[in-house]
């Protein structure tokens, strides 16, 4: 793997301990900028245009900029994006690992007035004053199924244990976020790790985008972290009708859960956890 | 309080325990969504920018507002901004507490093109391959002291314990950020909570801003969760000279505090913490 394509890197540090600052070798979640661009119109004049920048753990480039683009609206199906890759010498400036450019199918012309950071604009929220309504009612490309999966309470136990094991970035660094999949059965199917909560997702989701696995209609998703407004809106836009957090989530998070039918769980423990929304798909086994 | 303002919200929610779900009334941290708007321009023609929307708990938005514009160099003290306020009747549209409008002083014109979310641009970082090593390079308006302040290692372990008790928001939800600012003695100064890490420094940025505070050169600023790149940027911006964090920096964070001298400190618990940078501002006592 090439050096700049490494998710940690080792620094000389010093560890306080007992009183004492004695020097230690340790190794460090990597986080570079990521650039990402879209070429699309018709071949003759195609237009580049940066749509953002984000701060990521090297490596899964092209699932994180897959994902990204489907999550935010931009591509519909993978083969929406004819290539992808890094800013070469033939591009007309300095070639750069950090600048990715997803070539757009001829026909596809984003809606980029829409481009939508957070799915909603603000000033549509203010008439109640208490909740970002109009997030609410994004409109998510597959409904969910609305009972399955039925999930089994002693297998849904099983699955923060079978996701320690598998989070090689966060092992020898202890700051990294992992999103992973697994199915009814308690099974791991994939897992992406970045210094980014909502990173780790678009990773997850890219992967699932490539290999035609949308919707996730049986998937139910883990995220190390908490589960804010936009890690449930991303699994909503793949389909997913469960998602898992370790920490807690966030009042808008649970509102949108709530307003799709999306089973949410927060606090994700063997032995306990909170649901705060779509307890039909639980089995009390 | 307008129960819009709350930070937390009451939800129904069901407990999973012994294998039994049961319903409890839950507190959960507030996500909304703000819009932050800038007016600028002579008296007769003023022009009306959006620059950003973020996920936010409300509350201390003000602060919030003026420490964002401060650390993303669009004013350079609280006075460039002459008034504060949510959008309202007269606005031409839905008056809106989730959108703030930022009047700012005639003569300052920001640089929107500039405008830098992350600070640099990735296309600058080509070259080595390496590390977004423009991000490095970014213009604090304040230099750190090269030497102060001093730190006893006695005090610093004090920290962690001190700011522990002062986190209502958290203490209610377990799903809050804080980020604290203390003097050399250990003294807890101020702290703000958000749903947001970067938020929450930029509310102790802010009102650290709004009590002519800054440069804050002899401050040690706390954070609950990790330290990425935009955090010990925004320290930088306010002239804070050492930064502890309850989790792991990233790489570019550590480059960045490096770069810099400032002293960065992470995995800070009482009796154990690594440090990553400027240990010299440490005496071992």
């Amino acid at each position: 793997m090439a050096d700049w394509l490494s998710p940690q890197r080792g620094f000389s540090i010093l560890k306080m301990q007992q009183g004492r600052l004695l020097p230690a070798d340790d190794l460090i979640a990597v986080e570079e900028a990521l650039e990402i661009r879209i070429a699309f119109g018709p071949s003759q004049r195609r237009t580049r245009h940066t749509l953002s920048v984000t701060m990521r753990t090297p490596g899964h480039d092209f699932d994180l900029v897959a994902g990204f683009l489907f999550c935010e609206g931009i591509i519909h199906k993978r083969s929406d994006i004819l290539q992808m890759r890094y800013l070469g010498p033939d591009d007309g400036e300095d070639a750069s690992p950090h600048i990715l450019l997803a070539d757009l199918r001829p026909g596809l012309t984003p809606n980029l007035d829409g481009q939508r950071r957070f799915g909603f604009s603000a000033s549509a929220c203010g008439a109640c004053g208490k909740s970002s309504l109009e997030a609410l009612r994004f409109e998510a490309p597959f409904p969910l199924p609305p009972e399955s999966p039925r999930i089994d309470s002693t297998t849904l136990a099983l699955i923060p244990a079978a996701l320690q094991g598998r989070q090689p970035l966060f092992a020898c660094t202890g700051g990294a976020h992992a999103a992973a999949l697994f199915n009814p059965a308690g099974e791991l199917l994939d897992t992406r790790e970045d210094i980014g909560r909502h990173n780790a997702l678009d990773k997850l989701i890219g992967a699932a985008l490539a290999a035609q696995q949308l919707p996730l209609q049986e998937g139910i998703c883990m995220v190390s972290g908490r589960a804010g407004y936009e890690l449930v809106q991303k699994a909503l836009m793949a389909g997913i009708p469960c998602m898992a957090s370790v920490g807690a989530p966030s009042s808008l998070a649970v509102e949108l859960a709530r307003a799709h039918h999306m089973t949410l769980i927060g606090f994700f423990r063997e032995t306990a956890w909170n649901v705060y929304s779509g307890e039909h798909r639980l089995n009390l086994v």
